[in-house]
């Protein structure tokens, strides 16, 4: 197995480790799958609303959605074909449209639910205690549950063929949220709104804001903003 | 401007307001860029060390480190091409090998500070006060003073061409953490490793562990996970 190496941290944790990429692939699928999904770091964690060409609302728990630019307004996920999540994809490529929900403190155990393999015929919505929201401007449905909530239109996809995962991007066309969560700046105060944080597939956080900081130039002390 | 709806949440906020993507698009390129950047949720907080062709060791911040497949282990993250974050790049394609490594709640401040415009010839290392750590299984720098730290070797790349970002992927070939940071489920406690993680461009967070749930089945509930 790993071979440890004795160097004191700066923290009650004692030694360093160094795992190999042959022990890694030594682990068993479970320990593997559960070391690799979380020693990436935080991921934010946002249920995606869709609905099937016969009406069917679908709702699934996502943790790879990232940001891919700002003007326009671009975000990604990555999928997984093999998965449940598979009617998510079906109905944002047959609907051309679908909604990001954040996951709010108070529903974490319906939202991770949400994971479990339904058939095509449930919604989510109804078998995990969610109600469907509409707009004029988005054709899926928002959670209403959810604080913050953006409608998304399909822009394109980039199929990664080293393991059949697909990496797909929209376009922001709509945000609801409290008025009060977004500050002047236009930053919005994920902490005030309850909004979780995830690690690897099963691990929900709720982070507290430490610190904003000034932008950062060379020879100058980055300052916290208020 | 955007309008509101009358409609009470949950909690303490009180009106939702949609907004739409014009109104987004009439935000000024700072509050968008905020509310964007913000808006998709928690992000992991992650520093990517590399060395030049000239042995000038190179750190840079980035929030969007992404899980693509835990077997065999692969990780991807977004590159905007015309910032500093260049000379990550140019680093990792003449190298072909590069860290991950996880800012820990003591060092935010100097960790933004490496986002700081430096010229190629000097490191961020010594600018921003972090030391580099070396391994014989990886010819690139790993940030001593992280808990979790990744070494990673490129794969591919996919060039996003609605707006010029590339996503980069690479295989972990070796982890390096604390001994005891890791359960025998081979979940790595990151709330206990004061990772942190990030919204935005400048807004640090601290989460902690709300729950661990059981995986999902339909028609039974999810528990909690000691």
């Amino acid at each position: 197995m790993a071979h440890c190496k004795v160097r004191r941290n700066h923290n009650t944790f004692c030694m360093e480790k160094n795992w190999t990429y042959e022990d890694i692939m030594h682990l068993d699928r479970f320990q593997r799958a559960a070391f690799i999904n979380t020693v990436s770091g935080f991921k934010s964690a946002n249920l995606i609303g869709t609905v099937s060409p016969e009406g069917v609302t679908n709702l699934a728990i996502f943790n790879s959605v990232i940001h891919i630019g700002a003007n326009p307004p671009y975000l990604g996920f990555i999928l997984r074909p093999t998965t449940v999540e598979r009617h998510t994809y079906d109905n944002i490529k047959a609907n051309g449209q679908y909604t990001i929900n954040h996951v709010h403190q108070n529903f974490v155990n319906q939202a991770h639910q949400t994971s479990a393999k339904y058939p095509a015929a449930v919604s989510e919505f109804d078998a995990c205690g969610f109600t469907p929201q509409y707009t004029a401007a988005v054709r899926a449905p928002y959670v209403q549950e959810s604080l913050i909530k953006i409608g998304m239109e399909y822009v394109e996809e980039y199929p990664i063929e080293l393991n059949g995962t697909l990496l797909v991007i929209g376009k922001i066309v709509e945000v609801l949220l409290p008025e009060d969560a977004m500050l002047e700046t236009g930053h919005v105060e994920l902490a005030k709104a309850k909004s979780t944080a995830v690690a690897g597939l099963d691990s929900y956080y709720q982070p507290e804001l430490l610190t904003r900081l000034s932008f950062a130039r060379p020879g100058e002390e980055v300052k916290k903003l208020d």
